[in-house]
């Protein structure tokens, strides 16, 4: 037998699915053009080279691959790829169109990537990302913005409970600094850093001390961020200039956002890593505290667009991450009632396969007046046809007889209430479309 | 220099791009809900073995493949392939989703496909197929509904002079037996037929001479298009059996068009053939006067779905081609004017960096009243600021100075009017709204 399933990792969406999408979606969309942020999007396949060696060897190592076409293809070259973020596509496009596009530019950008990592339980293989991106400015307006537009995104969408979680590179460097860790152990330090939430500060300082970092320097590392906890962002003593910054830097942001949803919710954290390694500024993540893993992140990355363009432009921006809202979304029931669940209000039924050209021609009257109109195609019994519409959830069935097309006239049948009316085939329309709102 | 253009045939879609994109696939989504088909998505990549062998030799030459993962990457195999259509994953769908899916099926489908194809005017190698099929009946209502499913959408998109071409594969295997042409031959036959637009009576005489078949069956079947192009549904004495049912069936179809907006535009046309090897009965094509090439295309397939599940499923669908619709829409400036091209109503500005917590402040409270606002995120010099704002078409400017500041206002300027009034904080929402809609 033929396989029939999806590739692995990968996901077919029903009707239901794709509804419970879009109606994120667009959610999202909506808040983030309250924002003025504007809509990008980017082809799904990227030159190879364009990707290699921006998401560290991990993530080298996870591009999906496209064979080189025509003669080329026996040799097994690749010299294409698959969007793996939708940030240094965005770099990409800010080089490449600069002169078309605004100096200060706020842009949306809501597709899918692909990783080859391990599927497991919410982590596919195709994921849609939620970006916002702001260029142009190094102004701590920006990273509040994106904060409070994410934020307000999320309470919109039902969350209450999420935690905005903020950090800065240049004080982790300067936190390792102050310890004399070599920055050539900076990175490993960060990785392990970045474990924190799944293993503890135990794990940490075990896989500190495995990458060549001191015990020492592991042990103060973690009583640091306790310490600059504590501050609050205010001055921490054992800092350096460039770690006193960052400090006024995160100050600032949780100032701005005063005033907005974010307030509330956002919690400096010492000891946020960020796997990227594009980052050069403040770091965000929001979590929620029944989800491992995080709803979304971002930060300031200042010096990935100059990797296309040869000089730097500044930016930052937020990933939410569609699957782990979903996930979430569904296991608390938080998608409104609303939501179109049948595929239409109305199936229009014959009798006789000779009267199917009546149905077609009332069913375009039906939808002229603004109703969902479904036609069911085959002369089956009557019985059977109404059977169809009850099981689909169709709330009305809009009956065609002898007598009716006789009469120019079409008899509509509420199958919950056990009702029937019957309508010139000119009226049907706004009386079922009254019906339908008088029932709610 | 590194590489910054897009992949070659591919683009990127700046903002204005994207809302005219989304206008349009909005329109045609709306009407395809409208005749009760549901949405569906499928995933971008599938197995190989999916789609090799389902879209004829030269489809299989131009689907994206890509690479094996991990140790096998080096070997140059390939296991996934980029979908090439949206028929085929359907198809796949139908089979492995069966328990779940209602008898009776209507979905849509409006996703990007990816082909290997030489890049041309109008012709990309990632584009957007808006699609809608139907499962589980025979009935030629189905082609109808399809067929004024996508009439409809492109009406509502402000086309009023395409044609949809009607034929059905019986009908051009039938006119072969006719002809005495032998079966080894017919697809032969309908790939020369498929050109007839572009080269014309003689070339595809010549073509048909080239590829074996006698002078006399291609002048023939040249000659039965006019034939039965004149009969107009009627029965042609020199068709056999499966021919005059074919026949009858575009008859009925024609019928079932009548009383919708299908129904002045649909032409019997026994020389459309139709790439696709899957089709086995109606086929239909839309085209527009002024574009080489069609709007969109489809027509039935029963078998396909037997090639994944084993037990045949009838099916019939049509795809319209957004890339195309988008090419005619601009040449002839069919896009609404309301189509927003500003990433705001209004532009929140500061005299002094220290005020910024104020700006973000106000432009909370603005897009809590159902504005979208943007936060110029620097203190450079007003003038500056505004002549930002004026550039990018946003038409009002809040500006925050000490004096409103310190008395809760804000002072908003509209642009263009030169007019300027200042209002409570919490007033000016409701004001500017207010505003927007005086000056339409």
């Amino acid at each position: 037998m033929v396989r029939t399933e999806p590739a692995r990792g990968m996901r077919d969406f029903l009707p239901e699915d794709v509804r419970r999408r879009e109606y994120v979606v667009g959610v999202i969309k909506r808040v983030y053009e309250r924002y003025g942020f504007e809509p990008l999007e980017t082809p799904a396949v990227e030159n190879l080279e364009t990707l290699l060696g921006k998401y560290g060897d991990e993530g080298n190592q996870l591009i999906y691959k496209i064979l080189k076409r025509g003669e080329h293809e026996a040799s097994g070259q690749a010299d294409l790829a698959l969007r793996y973020d939708l940030t240094v596509p965005l770099a990409r496009v800010i080089a490449h169109h600069q002169s078309k596009l605004p100096r200060l530019f706020k842009r949306y950008q809501i597709q899918p990537v692909w990783r080859a990592d391990r599927p497991a339980r919410g982590r596919f293989r195709e994921f849609y990302q939620c970006d916002v991106d702001s260029l142009g400015s190094t102004s701590p307006v920006v990273e509040a913005e994106v904060c409070a537009a994410v934020s307000d995104a999320l309470i919109e969408l039902g969350f209450t409970d999420f935690t905005i979680r903020l950090n800065h590179r240049q004080l982790l460097t300067s936190m390792l600094n102050a310890l004399s860790v070599p920055e050539s152990l900076h990175g490993s330090a960060l990785v392990a850093v970045d474990k924190l939430d799944k293993v503890g500060v135990d794990g940490v300082r075990a896989e500190m001390t495995e990458r060549g970092i001191t015990a020492e320097a592991a042990g103060g590392l973690l009583g640091m961020f306790d310490s600059v906890r504590a501050a609050d962002g205010a001055g921490v003593a054992s800092l350096d200039a460039a770690g006193q910054a960052a400090m006024r830097n995160l100050s600032a942001i949780v100032d701005l956002v005063a005033g907005t949803t974010a307030a509330e919710r956002m919690k400096l954290d010492p000891s946020l890593a960020r796997g990227l390694s594009y980052y050069t500024g403040a770091i965000m993540e929001i979590n929620v505290a029944d989800l491992t893993g995080s709803l979304g992140g971002g930060g300031r990355y200042d010096n990935l667009v100059g990797m296309f363009l040869g000089q730097s432009v500044p930016a930052c921006g937020f990933s939410l991450g569609l699957e782990r809202i979903l996930v979430v979304m569904t296991e608390r029931g938080m998608f409104p009632a609303s939501l179109a669940t049948t595929p239409a209000d109305v199936m229009v039924a014959v009798f006789d396969a000779a009267d199917m050209p009546h149905a077609t021609r009332v069913a375009a009257r039906l939808r002229a007046s603004g109703l969902r109109a479904f036609v069911y195609p085959d002369a089956d019994k009557i019985g059977k046809q109404i059977k169809y519409a009850d099981s689909r959830g169709i709330p009305f069935v809009a009956l065609l007889g002898s007598d009716e097309i006789a009469n120019g006239t079409v008899t509509v049948k509420h199958l919950a209430a056990k009702e029937q009316s019957t309508y010139d085939q000119a009226a049907a329309g706004a009386a079922i479309l009254e019906d339908l709102k008088k029932r709610g």
